[in-house]
C-alpha cells in the first residue's frame, strides 16, 4: 500500500462543500467517485486537511488516500484523476506521502486563507463568484489594526457559529492582514486550525465596523467578550479560498 | 425618447453568445428581457458593437437602446438592469448618448480584445473556464515578432471561418502582442474591426506555429497566402475577453 497526498484546487460554486453528503455535490465525493473508477470498483477513503463550505474555493487543499494500485506512479494520479474529474476541480499535485502514516488534516501546522474584496459599485461578471462586491467605507489602515488584534492565542467564539462543535475555542492566528491585489481588496490569515466559519466571521466583522467608524479597540472589546451577538454578518463563501496547508518546518507540497 | 448606452461586462460561459437565437440563452436576449420589464413590456431593441461567439466573455462590450422612460435617470440604468439580470451579465455603466444619433457598431473606431493562455500543466480549478490552458512550448520573443507581422492593413482571409460574411477581408490592426499578466500569458490586439473568429484563428495559428519551431516569416508567408487551410487550430472560445470598445478620438465610455 501507498499513501498519496493531493494538492486540489477546486470551484467551490457548484458543490455543496468539501465533505461527502448523502444528497447533492461534494468535492470530496466525486474525487471519490473517480478514485473508485481508477481503482475497478475498489472504495477508496479520501481524507483532506479540513472541509470548506459550499461556495467556498481552494487553490491549495490537500487530501490523502491509500492504494494498493502498482500500476500507476505517485506523480501520474495528478492527470489521471484529472482525466476523470470535471474542470471544477484540479489535482495540482501528487506524490507519496513523506512517511507511511502521514495524515493531511492531523499533521497540518498552518492553514492560510485568503478572501477577496470587491470595494466598488460593480464589478466584472466574470469575477462574480469569486469576491464579495460590496459598497461600505473601507480603510485598509485601520483594517490591518483590527487583523492585528486577533493574532497570537485567542478564544475566538466572538466569531464562529452557534453550531460549532469544537471542544476548545482557542485558536492560534500567525499572521492576518489586507492588501490590494490589482482591483481587489485581500484578506490574507494563516493560523494552525480555524472555527467553523471563523474567516468569513472575522471578515465581515472587520467590514462591518470599519464601515461604521469603529477602530482596532472595538475588535480588541468583542474579541475578549467572547459573544456570537457582537459579530458582524458573515461575508458570502464565494469570496474565501483556501490558498495553502503547511506540514511542519519543511512543506514538500506546493 | 433618450439614447442610452451600456458598458457591460458578462461571462460567456453559459450564453451562446451575444446575438438572440431562437432557442438558448444570449447575452442581448437577457438584457432585452430585462429592458421590457422596466419598460412595462414594451419591445426594446438593444444593438452591440459587435457580436461575441459562445463561451467568448466581455469586459467592455458597448451597446445602445432608445427609451422613452422619462423616470430613470440615465446613469440609472446601470443599477436597475443590473437588479433584474443574473449575475453572469453586469452593466458597468449606464449615461446618454453623446449625440442623438449615436451608433455603437457603426461609430465604433478601435476593438481591444485579450487572449489569455495558462501555459502549464494544470490551472486552478476557478480559472478554467477563463483561459485556454495548453502545454504547447511557447517563446515570448518569437510570438511577438509574429504579431508584429499582422499589424497594420491586411487581408486577413487566412485568419476567418469559411462562413465568415464579410464582403472584405481587410482589416487594420493597431496593435497586437504578447506579454506576461501574473501567471498568464496574454496576447493582447486591438484593431478597427474583426472577421469572424479572427482573434482565436491568430492566436491558435501563432500558438501552433511557435510550437513546431516556426518563426515570424512563416506568418508572413501564410498571411499573404490568403488560404485558411494554412492556419493552425481555432484557440478555444473561453480564452477570449472582448475588453474594450473606442469611438472617436476621445472615448466617453470606461
Amino acid at each position: 500500500m501507498r499513501r498519496i497526498v493531493l494538492t486540489l484546487s477546486y470551484d467551490g460554486t457548484d458543490f455543496q462543500g468539501w465533505q461527502i453528503q448523502k444528497k447533492g455535490r461534494s468535492v470530496q465525493g466525486e474525487i471519490q467517485k473517480a478514485l473508485v473508477k481508477l481503482h475497478q470498483g475498489d472504495e477508496i477513503k479520501l481524507t483532506g486537511s479540513g472541509r470548506t463550505d459550499s461556495g467556498v474555493h481552494a487553490t491549495g487543499q490537500v487530501a490523502h488516500f491509500d492504494t494498493g494500485l502498482a500500476s500507476i506512479p505517485s506523480e501520474r494520479f495528478r492527470d489521471a484523476l484529472n482525466s476523470l474529474l470535471s474542470h471544477d476541480i484540479r489535482v495540482l499535485d501528487s506524490q507519496l506521502a513523506p512517511y507511511p502514516d502521514f495524515h493531511t488534516r492531523f499533521d497540518a501546522h498552518r492553514r492560510m486563507y485568503k478572501y477577496y474584496i470587491s470595494n466598488k459599485e460593480v464589478c466584472a461578471a466574470h469575477v462574480y463568484n469569486y469576491t464579495w462586491l460590496t459598497r461600505k467605507t473601507l480603510d485598509l489602515a485601520i483594517l490591518n489594526e483590527m487583523a492585528e488584534v486577533i493574532t497570537g492565542i485567542h478564544d475566538f467564539t466572538t466569531f464562529t457559529s452557534a453550531q460549532d462543535q469544537s471542544k476548545s475555542r482557542v485558536r492560534e492566528i500567525f499572521s492576518a492582514g489586507f492588501s490590494r491585489e490589482g482591483e481587489m481588496i485581500v484578506f490574507h490569515i494563516a493560523g494552525n486550525a480555524f472555527l467553523w466559519k471563523m474567516v468569513r466571521s472575522l471578515t465581515g466583522t472587520f467590514l462591518h465596523y470599519c464601515d461604521n467608524g469603529y477602530k482596532a479597540d472595538k475588535i480588541k472589546e468583542i474579541l475578549e467578550a467572547r459573544d456570537r451577538s457582537l459579530a458582524g454578518p458573515t461575508a458570502p463563501a464565494r469570496g474565501l479560498f483556501l490558498t495553502k496547508v503547511n506540514y511542519g518546518s519543511q512543506n514538500p507540497f506546493r
